[in-house]
């Protein structure tokens, strides 16, 4: 994972890391006032309102350096925050990152992760304004906190969806879930017999959504553009049936979703067939897809699916009709959560 | 540490452990739009600038569990991010704080963590808006995001320091330091002879100077209301010589301190005897005494003395003349950046 040269992080120092780390750090918006180099950053808004979402994600929990290439992990830490500005319909502006490491980890090793971080913050034009680096005893833990801007009161929460309401979600889900297993099982094989090669390029698209997810800013875009205010919206980090829930109680509303609905891209189900596993179940409760789920009204659904990236997957009920699952079968079925509890 | 019921987190997962630990969680800015509980918080700041600082804390590195109770940690974690606010002269308004905690914490333990950082979001007037919980393979991880709010271009900087000016502190220095050296002491009796108890009740400033360290929002607020505009300013964290060496490279100056003008507690000056150390030295190079040094203009110094809380220790230079302390027995010493360095 690393190249071929090591310098040693304590060669540098802290100070000297920081420098070193943010010697090309550019910043792309007016409002980055004062960015890396203080002891805070200064971001002018310039009237609009801010928004701000954080995540922390720590090896052995969130990621496996095994199969994780540091550099897609720089650009995934960033991208699920940036994920959650565009479930606000928020514009991305700045994000601040932490980061401990052990010495095990290069200074080479660091310049690939940071590779990573200035890749997503090119492609979505946020500024890297801030953060704090340090040791840790054991593992990378990676901190992110990441800061948008909508015009006033134009934020779009999880509690608005109303009965009639169409529910939305763009891509397709249960891929990220379904490469995880793929990465998991080639991790095994390798630890059992170190001389087998993994045999992955059948699946490099469930793979390349675990490991390279994107922040949708161009259904965001989409519905501005088209001038659709959702009711309601959130991003999938957690798997289909957990957000929808999160939706629904924060709403107060019911809902139904038709399985035979649910878009599922054909290499995922593909991958879901050769592991025995029910692709519809990998999307209802797999994660990381971090698409986005969100509710219309039924004036908007002309407009809505001009869009080929958004699919309409059911709608919004009373509360009292609970959440439901609509099978093509014809049987219905209560959505539960299993998302990914991180605590069992 | 705990208190005698033991509630696994498991028990409540992931959202119910949120709910939990934000069940009694109130707003108290105008500007918080929206708090937990969305995929993001939503800030209004009215016109004004936004400034925002992270931090990241881990067990064994920032914080050794043996003699940190919960609470404290919690209070002080909050505390370091709005020392940084304050070193901008920025008034803090929200934080985000994420934890990654590993099974050996019950419920119980994180009530107490959170009982120190609502403590700390309530002195301050501060809200907390938003973060991320997860589960860790070994030890604690804190990070906190800091947010805050300056006047239209009215945050200072560190790199506005001009010959002449007077360079001032709040409070005393080195009492963290010497804290943290009479807890390791206490830590390495007990751990030899477990039947002793520990006897610091004649060391409790420096003590307190370690565990709840409060960041100066009383001198932003006394320099507001006098007018005065300081040229450059941080915070110290590392280490007063550290801090300068910032202030003079960040502003291309040099300096003199006087080592007779380096305000230091009775209390710490004791614990440096007992300890055989240099209370200067601990001044000069001990970290994580939280206060503010700034420089401001000659013009402003009858007023700045006003302030018991304000000690001027020296004077601006030239960049040629390079950071040096005058000793009161004669001889000049070149400053330099002992710190505490993670990395080392």
């Amino acid at each position: 994972m690393e190249s071929q040269q090591r310098t040693e992080i304590a060669s540098l120092g802290e100070f000297g890391l920081i420098d070193h780390l943010t010697r090309n750090n550019e910043t792309l918006n007016a409002g980055t006032l004062l960015s890396v180099g203080d002891d805070a950053a200064v971001i002018d808004h310039f009237g609009k309102q801010t928004v701000i979402t954080t995540d922390l994600l720590l090896e052995g929990i969130h990621f496996d350096l095994a199969y994780t290439p540091l550099k897609h992990l720089g650009y995934k830490a960033v991208a699920v925050n940036l994920s959650d500005l565009c479930a606000m319909m928020a514009t991305p502006t700045q994000i601040t990152i932490s980061i401990g490491i052990s010495n095990r980890f290069s200074v080479e090793a660091l310049d690939e992760l940071y590779e990573g971080i200035y890749a997503a913050c090119h492609r979505y034009e946020v500024d890297l304004v801030g953060g704090d680096t340090s040791t840790s005893l054991k593992g990378l833990v990676i901190s992110v906190t990441a800061i948008g801007e909508v015009l006033t009161d134009q934020f779009i929460t999880r509690s608005g969806a109303k009965e009639h309401d169409l529910i939305c979600v763009s891509g397709d889900l249960g891929g990220a879930f379904l490469g995880l297993q793929l990465l998991e099982r080639e991790k095994r094989i390798f630890e059992e017999n170190p001389g087998v090669q993994p045999e992955l390029s059948q699946h490099v698209y469930p793979i390349g959504r675990l490991l390279k997810p994107e922040p949708r800013t161009d259904i965001v875009a989409f519905l501005q553009e088209q001038k659709i205010v959702p009711s309601s919206m959130i991003d999938i980090s957690d798997g289909l049936s957990s957000e929808l829930l999160h939706i629904c109680k924060k709403s107060g509303v019911g809902c139904v979703v038709y399985d035979d609905k649910i878009p599922i891209h054909p290499e995922s189900k593909a991958a879901a067939d050769e592991l025995n596993l029910s692709a519809i179940t990998c999307a209802l409760s797999g994660g990381e897809d971090y698409e986005l789920l969100f509710t219309i009204g039924q004036a908007d659904y002309e407009k809505v699916i001009t869009n080929p990236a958004i699919t309409v997957i059911g709608y919004i009920t009373p509360a009292e009709q609970r959440a439901l699952l609509q099978t093509k079968a014809g049987p219905t079925h209560p959505l539960t959560a299993q998302g990914w509890n991180a605590f069992q």
